[in-house]
Formats: C-alpha cells, structure tokens, sequence
C-alpha cells in the first residue's frame, strides 16, 4: 500500500490554543458557499469508535498510556476514520476538512514524545495510505497557544504537558512543513482571528483551482 | 528492539471454549504450592486501560473495528500491559501466566482475519519484544468448542463469528506450534478436564525445572 493525494481531503494542524477550530469554521463556509458538500471531522475521533478511542488517549482516570500504546491508539482511530468516514466521503465526491490527521502522529507522538519517525512512517503506509492535498498549518509561538487553550477551562491528558513537549511539537510541524512545501501552508496565528481565516480561505481557494 | 525470551512468562494459548481459566487456576496452584509468586491476567486486557481497550474490541454497540483497527488495538493494549503489569512482575522475580497473548493476534487478527503475518511480526518486534517461555495450547475441534463456549450464555463480537473463522484460528494455532515445538506444549483438550489439568501441569513442572 503507497501513499495516495487526496486533493479533496484538507487538514489543520497546530499546537493548542492556534484557533483549528474557528478556521475549520471558515472553510467549511467557502466550500459551502461554493456548492460543495463538506464533511468536518477531527482527530483523534471521527466515528463513534475512534471517539471512544479518543476518550482513552484523553482521559485520565486509568494509567496514562505508555508512549507505544498512545501511538498505536492513534493510529488505530485513524485506521477507523479514514476506512468509515474520510474514504467513503472522498469517493462521492466531497470535500474533508479534518481538525488534525497524520501529521499530528509525526509530532506529538513521534518528536515531542520520542517515537520513530520510521516506525511512525510504517504504521502511515500500511494503515492510512492516503495524505491530503492540503495542509494548513497554524503557528503560534508555544506561550501564546497555552494561554489562550488554558483560558478555555478543563484541560486533558496532553494540554496538560510542559512547555518543551509543546516547542518539540511546534517545531516539529514547522519542519514537516518546510519539507513539503507543496502540501503545506503556513499561517501565522498570532495574527487577530479574521486575518487568519482570510488566510486560510485563499490558500483554500488557490488549492480549489488545482482541483478537477 | 529483538524478541527476548521470558522464562517465566507461560501463556495460554487456544480457541473457544478449550477450557483456559480452568487451566489457568490449576497452574497457578501449582505454582503457588512450590513457594513462587505468581500474577495471572489476559488479553486483551491486564491493566485498566488495556481493560477499557478490551471492552471496545469487543463490545457491539459502536461500529465493528476495520481489521487494521481491531489489530492496532489488540496491539496498543498489549503495549500497555507488557510494560505496566508483565515486565514489572517478571523483573521481581514472579511467574506470569497470560490467557493469551502475542500467538492469538496471529491466529485471530493474523490468519482468519486476513492480517498480514509480516506487518504483526514487526509490531511484536517494536511493541511487544518478549516471548514467553512455556506456550500451552489448548487444542479443540471447533465445533466442541463453540458448543460449550456457547453454552455459557451472552457472545461478544469475536464468538460470533462463524465456524470458518475458528477453522482458520485453529489451523492456525497449530502451525505456530508445529513451528516452534520447543516453546510450545499441545494439549488434548477434548479429555475430560482433570486429564486436561493434569497434563497442562505436568508440562510445566517439566519446564520449571529448566527455569533458574
């Protein structure tokens, strides 16, 4: 199984407190509005299982997950999402805005948790094998993030992690960027809100004129 | 990481209804009688998160897991239990006696779900890396089996799959032993269950006496 381009699959990507949330909003409004059918969806989750999965990375009333089992629960949510929800919707045609995919494996739990990157790889070509067309990457300096995530109250099993897990993570998308610039579009998210989707909304449009 | 074999780490292994918690409760007398400390526990399962995993594998009220979910999951939960519940106990010494383990995500996710062998081996490698000393399989025509396993009342998602399945599950089974004759002790389990006990202890006394 290689990896196949989905140009109608669009993901966001970013640290906590970068505003996914407002943006996947956004885009979902100009594919509307441009007479498409959307569906929006996150990671970890996306079916009622992987939701269930979710809860278990998330929670902390059992032992916290060792780094191999969070990867693997993972990328076992992401095996269910993409088989039941995300391929189903990209066959009839539809567009997919996911709040997180593949990309945030190689960062939370490949760099800022130590896992191989090959091993990270792997798990990618034989369980996912699919990449988006579009990635939208939200930077935002770690400090600025936190604050605004923490400002929202409750805070789970990884919003709950130190500084320097959150600069590996930060770092770790900004050079993933850097490497497929293709794929990849950085926005800086310390920008007010309404900067930020405009943004996002061109490099949407743009990415819509490469799509037949 | 290379796969290191565990003296004192017996599992075993077999379909339905071969009569594993009666023999798991013999061995453990046995051990217990000759002065060892001994933890038995089961897969899926072992730990509290690794229970939680369990209970989405096998419950039926969200969608059925796509056979690369339901393998990562086997997988993620056996991570856990490896470095929370069997490596501890090992390490001070304790006999570990698993109702299955790495063997059945061969014979179940691997050979009748249809799993690639090469892809699980690489996940034992990565994630698992121990192979117990002792392997008892519990040996039983399907049909036998899933007469008395049935008779117990309610049936998860995996009992009910069909005869065909746990054709394959066992031919399985019986390959790996037939491959590994030196971890692995095949037992009768279609004698009546003293004779089943008496056997399964017999083998490891004979394997307690190559453990020092």
């Amino acid at each position: 199984m290689s990896l196949s381009v989905q140009p109608r699959l669009v993901t966001l990507e970013g640290g906590e407190g970068a505003g996914k949330s407002t943006v996947l909003a956004v885009l979902r409004e100009a594919l509307l509005a441009a007479g498409q059918e959307v569906v929006c969806t996150r990671e970890p989750g996306g079916t009622p299982l992987a939701e269930q999965i979710r809860n278990l990375l998330l929670d902390t009333r059992h032992e916290p997950p060792a780094p191999e089992t969070e990867l693997l629960l993972m990328f076992a949510g992401r095996a269910q999402h993409v088989r039941e929800l995300i391929l189903p919707a990209l066959r009839r045609g539809a567009w997919v805005i996911s709040d997180r995919f593949t990309d945030a494996s190689y960062a939370y739990q490949g760099a800022a948790r130590g896992g191989d990157a090959g091993f990270i790889a792997g798990l990618e070509q034989r369980v996912v094998g699919i990449v988006p067309g579009l990635t939208l990457l939200l930077d935002v300096p770690v400090g600025i993030g936190l604050q605004r995530a923490r400002g929202r109250g409750g805070v789970d099993r990884i919003e709950a992690e130190s500084d320097d897990f959150f600069e590996r993570v930060r770092a770790a998308y900004l050079a993933r960027a850097a490497a497929e610039p293709s794929r990849f579009r950085v926005v800086d998210a310390r920008q007010p809100a309404e900067v930020v989707a405009a943004e996002a909304v061109a490099h949407l449009r743009a990415h819509q004129e490469t799509v037949r």
